[in-house]
C-alpha cells in the first residue's frame, strides 16, 4: 500500500541502483501441471525507489520494539538508525520505550533520540534496548503523539498483534490526515509468518535449542532408562522443534503442534516409548509448547495481555504422564526435563541471523521513505518483498504433516508418522 | 537427467508423500514489466518420487568426499547414509576414501562399509571421515572399480571439478552399459555456485569469519592508528567477506574479487584508508582472496592439482603497499595481519548448516533411487531442485556489483562504492 | 595409607623423574604470627614413585563413574587408561558401567575393556561413557567380583558418598588379603570438597552458569521492573553462585547456604529488592538451590537414593514469595525464572578444566601403582596431594562469610552483607 | 613496600573483615626432608588492611594499560573503578590512554575521567577500553603530571618493562615528596612470572589455543599425509602449548622454548615425524614462538619498541624445514600452517579469568589504599600476596624439563622427551 493519495510530494532516491515498483515475486513458485490452477497471489519487491515520498530533511521517524524477546532485536534497530541517519539523512530517529505502551505519553516514559553512539555496540547484546512490553496500542493517544511529535515514518518490530495495531496507527493517521508510513519487522522466534520463509532470530533459537538438545543427550544416555524431556518453543508451529530435531540428530521423538498424538493405546506415544527404553535404555523426548493441546479438554482459556491464549503446560504433564507410566509399569526410569525458552529467545543474532537483520532493517526504510504504508518486509523466495498486514495476519505458517519438514523429522527421530 | 533409459525396472517408494516428476521451479521468478523477456529455465523439484528405479535391496551406493573442507561434510555422508539404510533399506552403502584417489584400487585404499555406528557421533567433528584430496578422477579406472563392485549410485560430494568428473562416469558407465545414477552435492564455502541460494557450510563460515573480524576490531581500536587487516576466503566471489561483513557490522574497507580497485591515487584505497585513519585513528579491512588480481599484473599462473588457478596473495600485497604508503607518509601504524583460512573450513556445521545438510543429503537419495543422473541438488528459492551438472559448471555464482548484497556492504562500512 | 603391609613387591617406574614419598605439603600455608598455633595438617604429594607396588604386566585395573554428572569425567576416564596403558603398560583396564551397581554381577551389565580406540573421542562429549547412578555399593558382592577378576587398582571418580564406598572396598580386601588399590577422584561440581582447591568440572560450571546470567540479565532489563530469577547448583556451598556472579558482574543479588537471609522486615530481602526496582527497575537474582532451606521450618526430609537430603525447592518459594508480595504491593513485575541445572554439568569441559582432568588422573594413576590406597587426589595450593579418605569426609569446603569470596560478592552485587 | 615513611596519616578500612599486616605467604610450600634446607622466601598476604594510608575523599587514583593485549584487561579496568568508586570512594579515577605515552602530556591524549557508564559493559568485550602502546615511561615527565593532577595512586597494568616502569615512577616520586602509590597487576598471555601461579587471561588464551588446535587436527587427519602446525604464543615460556596440548589431547608434538631440539639427525624431529606419518599418516604439530631459537645461529637480534627481543620466526623455519625435508625423501605431504595469535590474545575473559580479574584488582586496591607500593600483586598457592617489583623482575617463570607439566606434554602427545 502507499499513502501517496495522501500528497504528491516527490523526492529523488540518494540509492544508485533502485528497484522498479512495478517487479513482482509469486507467493507459489512450483509450476506443476497436475496441481491445480489458483490466481497468483503477487508480492512487490522490496528495495529502493528511484522517488521518495518524504523529504529526508523533514522527516521524523520512531520504533518500537514489542512483545517477547527475539535474538536480533538490538541488530534491527541498529540497521534501521544506521539507514535512516547515514544513507538518507533523515532529521531524527525516536526509539519510543517499552513497547506499544512508549507510543502513549501517559503510559510510559519518553521516547530517546537515537545516535549513533547509542547504537554502537548494541547489535552484540540480546533483549532489546528500546524496552519491551505486551498489550495493544491506545490507536487514539498513540497518533496524537507522533502527530504532535511530527513523526512521519514508524517501524513497528513486533508479532501479529503487533503488526495489527501497527495497521490501526496508520488507518487512524490517514483518517486524520497525517502521512504515516508504518513498515512491520515481523518478530518470532517461531518462524511462524504466512509467507515468510525465515523471520530474524530463528535460526539462533535453532542454534541454542540444539545445544539444549545436546545436553539433553549427554544426561539421557549416561544413566540407565534416562529420558531427556525438553520443551522447545513453538505455540503454533514446530519450527524450532523440528529444526533442532534435524540438526541435533540425536532426538527419539518430536511432538509439534501441527500433529495431534495420543499418549495412551498400544500404538500411543507411551508404549511407544516403553519399546524404544526396552531396546535402547534411553530416549530424547522434543516438545514444542505449543503441541498436544487437544490432551488438556476443552477447559477454560486465560489470555496474556497481548490478546495470545494462554497454552497448558504439555512439558509438566508430559513429564508427569510419562512418570506414572513407567512407575504403573514398574520400570524404573531416570527423568531429566529442560525448559530452556528464556535461554534462547535472550541470545544475540548468529552471524546469519544478523545478516537477516540488517537486510529486513535496510529494506524497511526504503519501503518507508516511498511512502509504503501498511505492510511488514518479508524473506521470501531468497528476496525481501512488501506484504500487505491484512493478508499476513490471516493465517499462519505451519509444518505441513505431508511436507519436507515433518519427513526429515521422521527420518531423523525414526519415530510413527503418528502416535494414534 | 534419468537414467531409464537403461531399463524400465520401477519399485515403489517406501515414502508415503512423494514428489511429482513434472513439477518444476524457474530459476528467476521475478516478473518485472519492465525487464526483457526471457525463456524461462526450468528446475525439476527435488523430494521422493512414486516408483524407484532401483530395487533397493540389490542396490550398492558409494559417497566419495573431494577438495578442500568445508563444514558440515560429515552431516551430509552421515545422512546420506541414514536416509539410504533406514529409509531405502539399500543393501550396502561404501565410503570411498581420500577423494577421487579412493575410487581408484591403485591409488586409494580400500573403501569402508559404512554402518550405523560408523557415523553415529561424525557430525559433531568438522572435516571428512571419508578422507579427500584433489585432483582429476581416472574415469576408466573408477567405472571399472564401480561396476566390479556392483555400484550403481555414487553421490559426488565438491566442487565444480568434482561435479564434472561425477559427470564423466556417468557418461562413461552409460557407454559401458552399467546403470550408474551419479548425484552431486554441490560443496563450495564460498557458495559460488549458480542457481544455488546456499550451500552447505557457508553460514558456518560465515559465523566463524565474525569472530575473526570481532578480533581484528578488538586489536585495530586498542591502538592509535591500528590496521586489522582481514583475509578471507573467497577466490571468484566475495560472499564470505560480504557476509561476514554484514553480520559483524565494524569492518570499514571490505575488498571483493567482482570489484576492482586502486590502490594510488587521489580516490584510491589508501589515501581513503589515510582519511579514516585522520579521522578515526583505527581500521578494520576484510580482503577476499580472490580479490584484487588485477594488480598483480599478467604474470604467469600456476595452478593445484585440481585445475584451480592458484591465486596470488592479495593479503601479502596489501600488507606490504599499506605499511610502504604509512612510512612513505611519515604516519606511524600498528598493522595486524590476520589469515585464519583453515579455522574457518574445517569447523563443525553450525544448526543452520546442519539442517541444510541433512536435506541436501537426504534430496540426493531420493533422486539417485529414483534414477536421476548427471545432476546435483540445489537450494533455491527455498526449495530444492535438480541441476543438470552441464548447467551447473557453466558459470559462477558472484556478488553483483549493483546488487543488494553490495549496498549492504557498503550501507555497513560507509566506504566509497569503488575506488577509482 | 600404603597397602604395602599385604606383600613387599616392587617394581621399578617407568616415569624418569619421581617425587619423593617424604615430600608435604601443609594445609594451611598463612603463617601469621596473630594467629592461634595449630598442629600442621600435612600431605603426601602426589606423583610418580621410584618402586611401583605393582608389577604392570600381571595388573588389571577398574575405572567406576558415580553420582551426578560433571563436566570432564570424560576426560578422566581417558586418562587414566591411557596412562596405565601407555605410561604403565598394565595388563587390562576394565570400565565398571552403571556406576557402583556396576560392580555387582547381579545388578549392573558386563564390565567394558577399555582400548585406545574406546576412548578415543570421549574427551569431547560431556556425560560419562561408562553410565552412572545413585545409591551405595553392595561391598561384599563388589570385593568377590574384584577378587573374581583379579583386579588390584580401582579408580572411583565420584562424590563424598562414592569416596567413602570405595574407602569399604578397600578395608573389606584388606581384610579378605586381597591387595586392592582404591584411589578416588572427586567428584563435584559444587566445588565444596574440604582440602581441594578446585574439583574438576567446576570452572565449566561456572561458565556456563555466566552464560545464563547473560540471558537472565538480557531479560530482566528488556521490561520494565523486570526480575530474573536464576537457581543454580550448590546443595551446601555457593561457589557456583558466587563464582559466577562475580564472573558476569551483572547480579544483584545472590542468596547462598553459608549466608542465612530473612525475606521479610524492613531489612529482609523483599523490601531490598523493591528498593532496587524502585531505583533501577529491573533485578538480577542467583540463588544456590541449598540456599535458605531455614525458611521451610522443620518438616520432614527426604532422601535420594544415595542418602543425600532432597532440599527444599528454594527457587520455587522465592518465585512465589516474590510475586505475592509486589501483588500485595500492587507493584507489577515480570518474572522470569530460570533452572538450568542440568544443561550445566552434562557440558563438556572448557581447557581449564580438560588440563586439569588429565592431571587428575595422571596423578591418581601414580599413587596407585606406588600401592597407595584409601585416598583421594586433590589439588591444593598449586599442588596434587593424596587425602585419606576419612579426612576428606569429614567436613565438607564452604564459603566463608568473613573471606575473600564472599567480599567479592557483595562487592559486585553492591547487596548487603545480611538481610536480616 | 610502604610508603607510610612519607607520612603517618591513617583512616580506618570501610571494609569490615581485614587481613594482618603480619600474614606471610612461603613461596615454597613442600616440606621435603631430602631437600636442601633454603632460606623461606615470604610475601605478604593480600587483602583490605585496617588502617588506610589516604584519605579516600581525597584521593585521586590513575589506570594504564601497556604492551600487547591480553584476555581481561578490561575486567581489571573495570573492577579497579568500582572498587575504588563503590569501595573506598575515592574522589577520581583517571584512565590514562593508550598506555604510558598517555602519562606524558606532551605524547598523550588527555586522560578520561572513569565514571559507572564507562565501564558499564566494557568486560564483555576484548582488548583495552584505555588503549595501549609498546615503550618506556618518560619518568620526569609523568611523574610531574602526577603530581599536577593530583594523582596519589597508579595501577600499572602490564608486563616485566611496564613494572620496571612503575617502580621508577614511584621511586622518582619519593625523591620529589610526592607520596605515589604504584600497584601493578601483571600482565602476559604468557604465565611466565616469577613466583605466580596464574596470570589473568591466560586460561582464556589456552581455550582458544584448544579450538585453534581441534581445526589443526581435523585439516590433518582428512588428508593423507597431512601435517597441521600451529604457532602458539610464548615467548619464553611454553604454559601455552603446554596447556592447550594437555587440554586438547590431539596434538603429536609440542615444542617450547624451555626443551631445545634438533632437527637433523637419527633421533631428531624430522625422522621421528616421518615415523609417525609412515604410522599414522597424520600428524598435528604445536610450537611456541620462543622455541627453537637456537636454530638460527646467532645472527644479531632486533628488539622492538618495549626492549623485547624480536623473535626469529620457528614456524616458517620448521615449514620450510619439513617441507624440504619430505621433498628430499619423496614422501608427498600436505602442510596446513596455522599463526592465530591476535585471535587468541584478543578474546574476552572466560568465566574463570574473570573471576581472577575481578580478584587481582580488588586486592591491588586494597594494598593501594593502605599504602603499599612498588609491587605488583600475585596470585600463588590459592591466594592473593604482595611481590616487590625488584623480586618480580629477577626472573621468569618457565616450564621445569624434568617437572609435571612437560611430564604430562609427554605422556599426552606420546613424543620422546629430548630429540637430539
Amino acid at each position: 500500500m502507499n499513502i501517496a493519495s495522501l500528497g504528491e510530494a516527490r523526492f529523488p532516491s540518494p540509492v544508485a541502483q533502485v528497484v522498479s515498483d512495478q517487479a513482482r515475486i509469486p507467493a507459489v513458485i512450483v509450476r506443476d501441471p497436475a496441481a491445480p490452477k489458483r490466481d497468483d497471489v503477487l508480492f512487490e519487491l522490496a528495495g529502493p525507489r528511484a522517488k521518495l515520498f518524504f523529504d529526508p530533511v523533514k522527516t521524523r521517524a520512531g520504533i518500537v520494539t514489542c512483545g517477547g524477546l527475539c535474538p536480533g532485536m538490538n541488530n534491527v534497530v541498529r540497521a534501521l538508525f544506521l539507514e535512516l541517519h547515514h544513507t538518507y539523512g533523515v532529521a531524527e530517529v525516536l526509539g519510543f520505550r517499552g513497547g506499544y505502551q512508549g507510543l502513549d505519553p501517559a503510559r510510559g516514559p519518553e521516547p530517546v533520540v537515537i545516535t549513533p553512539a547509542f547504537v554502537d555496540q548494541i547489535h552484540h547484546h540480546g533483549g532489546t534496548i528500546l524496552g519491551t512490553s505486551r498489550g495493544p496500542v491506545d490507536v487514539a493517544a498513540a497518533v496524537d503523539n507522533l502527530i504532535r511529535r511530527d513523526v512521519n515514518i514508524l517501524f513497528t518490530i513486533g508479532g501479529d498483534g503487533t503488526q495489527r495495531g501497527g495497521n490501526e496507527l496508520f488507518q487512524q493517521s490517514k483518517r486524520r490526515g497525517h502521512a504515516l508510513s508504518v513498515v512491520g519487522i515481523p518478530k518470532t522466534v517461531d518462524n511462524d509468518v504466512a509467507f515468510v520463509a525465515r523471520t530474524f532470530g530463528h535460526f539462533t533459537a535453532v542454534e541454542e535449542a540444539v545445544k539444549v538438545l545436546d545436553c539433553a543427550h549427554t544426561e539421557a544416555r549416561s544413566v540407565h532408562n534416562g529420558l531427556a524431556l525438553v520443551k522447545l518453543m513453538g505455540r503454533h508451529a514446530g519450527f524450532i522443534a523440528a529444526g533442532a530435531t534435524v540438526a541435533n540428530q540425536d532426538v527419539n521423538f518430536t511432538l509439534i503442534p501441527e500433529v495431534p498424538f495420543k499418549l495412551d493405546g498400544p500404538n500411543g506415544f507411551l508404549s511407544t516409548l516403553k519399546e524404544r527404553l526396552k531396546k535402547r535404555a534411553h530416549a530424547v523426548i522434543a516438545v514444542a509448547e505449543g503441541a498436544g493441546q487437544e490432551l488438556f479438554g476443552d477447559a477454560a482459556t486465560d489470555k496474556d495481555p497481548s490478546g495470545n491464549i494462554k497454552l497448558k503446560d504439555i512439558g509438566l504433564l508430559l513429564r508427569e504422564r510419562i512418570e506414572a507410566y513407567f512407575k504403573e509399569a514398574k520400570i524404573p526410569i531416570v527423568m531429566r526435563y529442560f525448559d530452556p525458552s528464556y535461554l534462547i529467545r535472550s541470545s544475540p543474532a548468529n552471524a546469519a541471523d544478523a545478516v537477516l537483520c540488517d537486510l529486513y532493517a535496510r529494506n524497511a526504510v526504503h519501503g518507508a521513505m516511498a511512502g509504503k504504508t501498511g505492510l511488514v518486509i518479508a524473506f521470501l523466495h531468497d528476496t525481501f518483498v512488501h506484504i500487505p498486514i491484512e493478508m499476513l495476519v490471516l493465517e499462519k505458517k505451519r509444518i505441513n504433516p505431508d511436507g519436507f519438514w515433518w519427513k526429515a523429522v521422521l527420518a531423523t527421530t525414526g519415530q510413527p508418522a503418528r502416535f494414534e
